[in-house]
C-alpha cells in the first residue's frame, strides 16, 4: 500500500536488476502502459523468414495425370528413391556409437575434439591444411551457413550470391536484416562466374561473398583457373568467402581443387557435412572448416563462432560419436559407385533433353542436379517456367523445379538422383509434353526455326 | 569500355536485381566506396551472444588439490558419471531406426507426421489435448527455446525471466536485441514465483513469460494452485509463455501438474525433448507443444513458427524415426528408478548440507540440481559464491557452479546426478571445508553464533 495516494501498489528491489519507481501517480501511468486484451503477433524475424521453393511450390497447381504414375524431379534429397542407400560401414558405425554408450551425454558447442580432428585429417592437404580447432562441427551445412553468415555480416550488410543459387542463403539472410545482391552465374559458360558482374555489386558494406561449388542447383564444377579468378576479386576488395561446399568431391571432372587450397590470402569458411556425399541428408551433420592463414579472420572471427555455437547445440552426439569411423572406413568404391551413377544418369538425361525442340539443358559435371533453359517464345502456351512445369505435371505427373525458385526464370532444375528406368520414362514424358506444345516461332524473322 | 570518359569500368545487367548505373564519374566514386584492406570482424550477434556460465567458469581459477581426485557437481548433465545410462528400448529403437534405412533422408522441417503424432500422444491429457500439428519438432530443447523466444518477441520488446534461472534464456534474446527481466524467485517459499515482483515488471513490450517447471537450478516444483497464481497474472495482462518444462516429470511430488493443463486462456509454447527424463542429452531430440485452445497464437504464430524451421532442419531423422519406439516402449521402472536415485541422492546430500554451519540448501523436489546458499557473513576469508566454489576446488577438489552463473549471488549449484558414494564424499569435503573457514559473526551482537 502506497500511504501517499491510498492506491494499492506493489514496490519491490529485484536481485539487483529492475526497481519500481513509485509515486502517486505510478499506478494509472502503469496501467496505461500494459497490455488490455490478447494480441500475440510473429516477430518481425519470423515474417522474414522466406523460403521461395516452398512459396513457389505451395502456390502451384500440382495435380498429376491420374492415368500415370507421378515422377518427381523436383527433390534435391538422394535418398527418395531407395536406389542410393548410404553404405553399410556408415549404419555400422552409428551402430557402434550407440552400443559404445559414450555419445549420450552433451558434447561441446563445437563437437567432440576426436570428430573435429577426423574432419580436419579428411579434408587436411598440403595447400590448406586443417586442424582440430579449425572445424566446427554443426547441426548440418544450413547451420554452417547460418554460423557463416551470422559471424561475418551484420544488419544493414550485403552478401554476393550466385544466380541462379540455393535458396537458403536468402532466406537466412533476409531474415537478419542483411541484403542480398545476386550475381550472375553464365549458362553459356558451363555457369561460370559474370565476374565483372560480381565485381561491380561489392561496397564497402560487402560482407561475404557465397560461391557455391560444386552448384545447386546448376551442377556445375569450377576449375583452377575460374576459382584463382574469383579469389582475385575477393583479395582485391578484400570480401572473405563463404564456400559451400556440400557437393565437394561429388564431382566428374578432375580438375577441381577446393576453395582453399588456392587462396593465399582471402579468409575462407568453407561448409560441407555428410548429407549428399554419404547420402544421409537427413542425419543434420555438418561442419565449417575455418581456413585462415594470413590471420585475417584471427581469434576474433574464431571466438565468434565459438560463441554462437552456444546458442543451441549443434550436431547429434551419437553422429558425432560415429563421425570418425564413417569418414575413416567408407570405401572409395562407394564414393565411386555414387559419382559413376550420377555421371550416367546426367548423360543419360542431357543427351534425351538436347534433342527436344525448345529446351536447352547445360550439362552438369557435378553434384546431381541437371539446369534447363526453356525457350519460352516456342511455347506460347505458357506465360514462364512456373506454368510450364506445373502443366508437366497435369499432364505428364512429371515435377521439375521452377528455376523461378532461384530467382532464375526460364529454367527448370531437375534431379538426376533417381533410378535409370525413370529417368529414361521421365525424359520420355517431358519430350511429349514439348512436342505437344511446341510452336516454331521466333523474333527474328530471318532465324525462324522452319 | 565507358567510350565518354575514357576509363575502363564494368556495366551489367544483373538477374533483373542489380544494375550499375555509368557516368563519368562513377569509377572514382565506386573505388572510394570499397574496401582498401582486410578487416573481417564478428558481428554485433556473435559479440553479444555470451554465456554467462562458460564466462564465469572460464575467469575461475581452478586448481584441484593433488591429493585429492576431482569430484565435479556442476555439470547439469547426467551422463558424465556412467551411472545413469538411459534404457535399452532407447538405444534399440535407435538401431531399429538405422536398420530400417528408412530415415536418412530429409524429414519436414517440423520433423516427421508420425513423430509428431508420437509426441503429441505421449503428452496429450483431457485438461490439454494436442494433436500432431500442435508439434514441432527440433534439434534439443534449446532449439525449441530459440524458436518461441523468436517468434514471440521483436528487438525492443523484453521478455520475463526467472532468477535464478537457466543462462540460455539471456543468451538468446539479448544476442536478439531482447531485454531480459528478471523476476524474483523465492528461496524461503521453495522458490516459488515472487509474483508481485512478477507482475510489476510487465509493460506493453513484455512479449513473453518464460516459467521454468521443474526448476534448473532450483530443483523446485510449482504446485496446481501456484501455476494457477502464475497463469493469472499472465491472462490479466496478456502475456504468453514460455513453459520450459524439459524437467516435467522428473519429480518427486504428486501435485505436480503442466502449465498448460491449467491454463483455460493463456496460450503457452511448452518446451521439452529427450535429453533428461531419458538421459540422452547430446542427441539433441527437442519440441514445442502449442497449447492455444483459445486460439490466440492462431494460425499466425503457428505459421512463424513453421517458417523459422526452415533457417536450419531440426532434429536428427534416425532420432525421429526411433522416437515413437523410445516414447512407447520405454517401461516405466526405467523413469521410476531414476526418481528414486535422485531422490535418494536430493535427500543425501540435503541432510549431510543442513547440520553445516553457514550453509542453507534449500530441499528440491524435482529435476536433478539442489541449491545451497552460503551466509558470506560466516566466511570472512572469501568475497562472494565464486570465490568460494573457486577455493573448494583448491583445497577439496570438489566444484559446485556458483549461482553467480544464474545472476543469484552467494548460492552454489549441485547436481545430484552423481553415484551416491561419490556424493557422501563430496558433501564430506564440502564440510571439512566449511568448518575450516567457518567464523561465528553476525551483524547484530545479540545474534550471536557463541
Amino acid at each position: 500500500i502506497d500511504s501517499s495516494s491510498g492506491v494499492p501498489i506493489h514496490s519491490f528491489h529485484g536481485n539487483g536488476i529492475h526497481h519500481v519507481s513509485v509515486n502517486g501517480s505510478f499506478y494509472p501511468a502503469k496501467a496505461k502502459s500494459r497490455r488490455q486484451r490478447w494480441e500475440v503477433k510473429p516477430s518481425e524475424m519470423a515474417n522474414n523468414t522466406f523460403n521461395p521453393i516452398r512459396a513457389i511450390v505451395d502456390g502451384m497447381k500440382l495435380t498429376p495425370n491420374p492415368d500415370k504414375p507421378m515422377i518427381a524431379l523436383s527433390i534435391g534429397d538422394p535418398t527418395v528413391f531407395g536406389n542410393l542407400p548410404t553404405d553399410d560401414a556408415v549404419l555400422q558405425a552409428m551402430k557402434d556409437a550407440i552400443d559404445s554408450q559414450k555419445y549420450n551425454g552433451y558434447a561441446p558447442s563445437v563437437g567432440y575434439l576426436k570428430s573435429r580432428q577426423a574432419v580436419a585429417n579428411f579434408f587436411s592437404c598440403p595447400e590448406a591444411p586443417l586442424e582440430a580447432e579449425d572445424v566446427i562441427l554443426t547441426s548440418g551445412c544450413s547451420q554452417a551457413i547460418d554460423l557463416a553468415i551470422s559471424v561475418l555480416c551484420n544488419p544493414g550488410d550485403n552478401i554476393l550470391v550466385p544466380c541462379p543459387g540455393f535458396s537458403l542463403y536468402k532466406t537466412l539472410a533476409v531474415s537478419m536484416g542483411i541484403e542480398v545482391k545476386l550475381y550472375n552465374l553464365l549458362p553459356e559458360k558451363s555457369w561460370e562466374v559474370d565476374l565483372q558482374h560480381l565485381e561491380s555489386l561489392i561496397d564497402e558494406r560487402t560482407s561475404c561473398l557465397i560461391v557455391t561449388n560444386p552448384s545447386n542447383p546448376c551442377g556445375s564444377v569450377f576449375n583452377k583457373e575460374h576459382l584463382q579468378k574469383i579469389l582475385k576479386v575477393a583479395s582485391k576488395h578484400c570480401v572473405p568467402i563463404l564456400a559451400d561446399e556440400i557437393y565437394s568431391d561429388m564431382v566428374r571432372t578432375t580438375n577441381h581443387p577446393s576453395m582453399a587450397s588456392l587462396s593465399s590470402d582471402v579468409p575462407i569458411l568453407s561448409c560441407g557435412g555428410l548429407a549428399k556425399r554419404w547420402l544421409v541428408p537427413g542425419w543434420r551433420m555438418g561442419w565449417i572448416l575455418i581456413h585462415d592463414r594470413n590471420d585475417i579472420f584471427g581469434s576474433q572471427i574464431r571466438q565468434g563462432l565459438v560463441k554462437l555455437t552456444q546458442r543451441i547445440l549443434g550436431a547429434c552426439s551419437i553422429i558425432q560419436g560415429a563421425l570418425e569411423n564413417i569418414l575413416n572406413n567408407t570405401p572409395q568404391s562407394f564414393y565411386d559407385n555414387t559419382i559413376s551413377f550420377l555421371k550416367s544418369n546426367s548423360e543419360i538425361c542431357f543427351n534425351e533433353l538436347s534433342i527436344i525442340p525448345g529446351l536447352n539443358p547445360v550439362m552438369p559435371s557435378g553434384a546431381m542436379y541437371l539446369m534447363v533453359g526453356i525457350n519460352m517464345d516456342n511455347f506460347p502456351d505458357f506465360k514462364n517456367d512456373v506454368e510450364f512445369t506445373e502443366q508437366l505435371v497435369t499432364e505428364q505427373s512429371v515435377f521439375c523445379l521452377p528455376a523461378t525458385a532461384f530467382e532464375y526464370p526460364n529454367f527448370f532444375r531437375i534431379v538426376v538422383t533417381l533410378p535409370e528406368e525413370m529417368m529414361v520414362e521421365a525424359c520420355g514424358r517431358i519430350r511429349e509434353f514439348c512436342e505437344r506444345h511446341y510452336r516454331p516461332h521466333s523474333r527474328n524473322s530471318n532465324d525462324l526455326d522452319q
